[in-house]
């Protein structure tokens, strides 16, 4: 842990520099003027997070995360942004707060199961060569872990309106592209492990679990799990601010009748 | 305005319901599971926002645009979130104040040269049909209107390090897929215009500028300007939190020299 | 307008220096270890803002409008605090965002009031000048000016549940202070002009509106308005986080049948 | 753990009802308009967050902590908040961004102090009870649990300016008004043993240290330590926002030369 001020940084991800009377813009090692139009959103965030362009398939898939990620109705992030368009705040205020209400109960989840199955898997050294009985004892082994810890497994749960699609398609999708590998599998051996416990009663894989090991199989590192679901739900949370403001709400709130009162009542103090 | 609980929201973005025992996710009347994999997230973001599906030419430009803004180096959305990370925050914290961060001196400029130049055009009817020498009126009107103002005119300006290469990289990329419309035309004869009043000195269009004027020609409402720039720089936002907090950097702060004391001194009271 | 790196930055509010071997941190001309325990947080915030320390009638005026702005139950700004308890967030991360929900309409009005009554008055040089005249012609120039623009003015509206006693209780201590001066005796001309209006309708003062004026009497610039709100409700927003922390409640979400599907249908298109 | 949606709350904190016409707060049993003007901010903070108002020498002390706790010199919080107003964001953004950038490294070793007190003591009872020596046994393995896991003891730690005077003052304050109770000790005995374990070094209680000493002393949950911080620090956050607006600086930007580029080149791929 290094003490900094703000005069010293180092980074690989981007400089920007004079040049011939012009400003140029390298992103890991690509000049951004010849990115833009020939590349992808997603290809570029792929390289801004790995430090390289992904292959074809990795890119097909990474833009299927993120748009499996982008909408899910007025939830949480976009419910705070709907509130604040109400209280007239600005877009960014608005975006800014849906972003930062993601915690360890919403949105989160994702980062913990990966984090979880990183640290099984990457001390067995490359995931190719995980073989599927080493991903069965694993998969046990976290399973059995999170039942002595009266916890549940990150990323699979019973959503409140049925199994969630997004998770099977995401597979299917990465799947089709070749991406496929030690993460997906232990996730899907997960999920099967999870209902022989429960007597064959299903335990859906959900977007936080299905996110979680797409990244991992794409060969990001755990800790950007969250960013996919951020960057992606951004978009959500505009959105629904931008129509809230043109349907001309305001004050967002509760009503008396919703709250009840159990603290002491003046006069007897 | 009309004041408003928490109990009753309308929306034309997204519905979640069940069917079949499974959950359906519907996106402007399209099924998610539908777009995973066949729309890309610039595609998907576009649906969201206008209510319908892009052309290929405009959803190779609103990509191009989300590429453009995606970095820019340490700049102070990045620097925020690095600071951020030396702190020990978690990655949405970050990434949502770095976004906060955003206001009318840095990344505004854009929303305010759309809402000007929409403010404009948009009484003039179809873009299509507004001709050059009307346009040449509009830009004569806005920088006159800066000048008289003393102000300067938003999305043009002297960049620390240069002419912005990334303005004429998107606009030949929207001129590559036909999306170069009136607000490019009019961003351009503004371009014109300030540097004639300054003499034949050049008042280069920046990111904000040609951001706008693409954003407008691209259909969107000025409101949704300042979005595309919040989504793709949250990526940078992100990359820098990773490769800081990778850094183990802590406590970036200010160094006591770098701050001069002009206030009363003790004893003098 | 002057563009700044991060390495000069100028300020009277506060030095922290080596002395003896011990950090010293002088305040506005004070040394904070002998504020400690001798003056009260209300006066150090006041010394914070304007240099000086308050007269005691400042001082407990100041304390009055902080104990009176620091709760009002569930009110948005505890509202998403609490969401983002049940969400797993830190309690940072929910204060912080309950107090960057204040908007323009939530929370704002006492900085609108307060600029627009500034606006006025300032020009008219010492306030304990201005006489009883010429302040009710300010108050009909406000009134009429808002109604000519069709807009209400800050600081006075129809609470949910009935008059707010904090607005008369508030301007009792002024008075009894000795702060009730020309912006508390302007805010009630206000008052009095909008019932008469309305034929005789009462449209009470609220806590906006007399937070504006006894900021303003204390000798603060109209734009600290806010920060006594913001500073005060923190409270609220960290005692109602940890409440429902210890709730163990999670994801406040909004229900299915609360939310209306305007948007189109799937195969429509 | 319980999934709550937005139509059940329950407090004991306040209550907003409607009464003859007007509207009563009741906060903790108090009505607000009686403590307006009677009860100091930090009286009216003890109540709301523990239910009953403080002895006056808890008042005394609290507000201490609060006044201790308001400035500290462009630390980071007001460093960042002074960015955002360079960048023309609202207050409370600034704000709202300065109390979000606390965390584990930062702002944040008071709560863990707390916590690691609380989690000793706690198991022994009333702590009026606790014997000076089952005080020492504790700060002893306090000491040798931070030793063995390779970390700092948070609260405690070498200022960049010297020893913090905020320390001593605090509880000189604490104990003249009779709060220097067994966190305190315990606080004061554990800066001994570190002193101890290095060979006679001193090893100073921080703010964050005896922060939360006082705090636990006061008969506050350790998960509210980090409020009084935040609430303090605000009113720094907000003074340096205003200042920094009327010095009218923009884009508080790191230079380039500040910024070293670790990355690849172009044309090397």
């Amino acid at each position: 842990m290094s003490t900094r001020d703000m005069t010293q940084w180092e980074t690989a991800i981007c400089k920007v520099v004079s040049r011939d009377g012009e400003e140029e813009i390298v992103v890991r090692g690509h000049r951004l003027s010849e990115l833009i139009g020939r590349c992808s959103f997603a290809e570029t965030m792929f390289l801004m997070l790995q430090g390289r362009l992904p292959t074809p398939g990795q890119a097909r898939v990474l833009d299927a995360l993120l748009v499996a990620s982008i909408e899910h109705g007025i939830a949480p992030p976009s419910m705070i942004s709907r509130c604040f368009a109400s209280y007239g705040t600005s877009i960014q205020a608005a975006v800014g707060s849906g972003i930062a209400a993601f915690g360890d109960r919403m949105g989160g989840l994702g980062e913990q199961l990966a984090r979880l199955m990183a640290g099984h898997l990457v001390p067995l050294g490359d995931p190719a060569t995980i073989g599927e009985e080493q991903l069965h004892a694993v998969a046990g082994a976290i399973v059995d872990g999170a039942r002595r810890e009266g916890s549940r497994v990150p990323g699979y749960g019973i959503p409140l309106h049925g199994a969630d699609p997004r998770a099977p398609r995401l597979l299917a999708v990465a799947r089709e592209h070749g991406i496929h590998g030690a993460y997906c599998r232990l996730a899907e051996l997960i999920e099967a492990e999870l209902a022989a416990a429960r007597g064959g009663r299903a335990v859906p894989m959900n977007l936080d679990g299905v996110g979680a090991a797409i990244a991992l199989d794409l060969g990001f590192d755990w800790r950007a799990t969250r960013l996919f679901l951020l960057t992606a739900r951004s978009v959500s949370m505009g959105a629904h601010f931008l129509e809230e403001q043109a349907q001309d709400t305001t004050w967002r709130h509760l009503r008396a009748d919703q709250i009840t009162y159990v603290g002491a009542e003046p006069d007897q103090k």
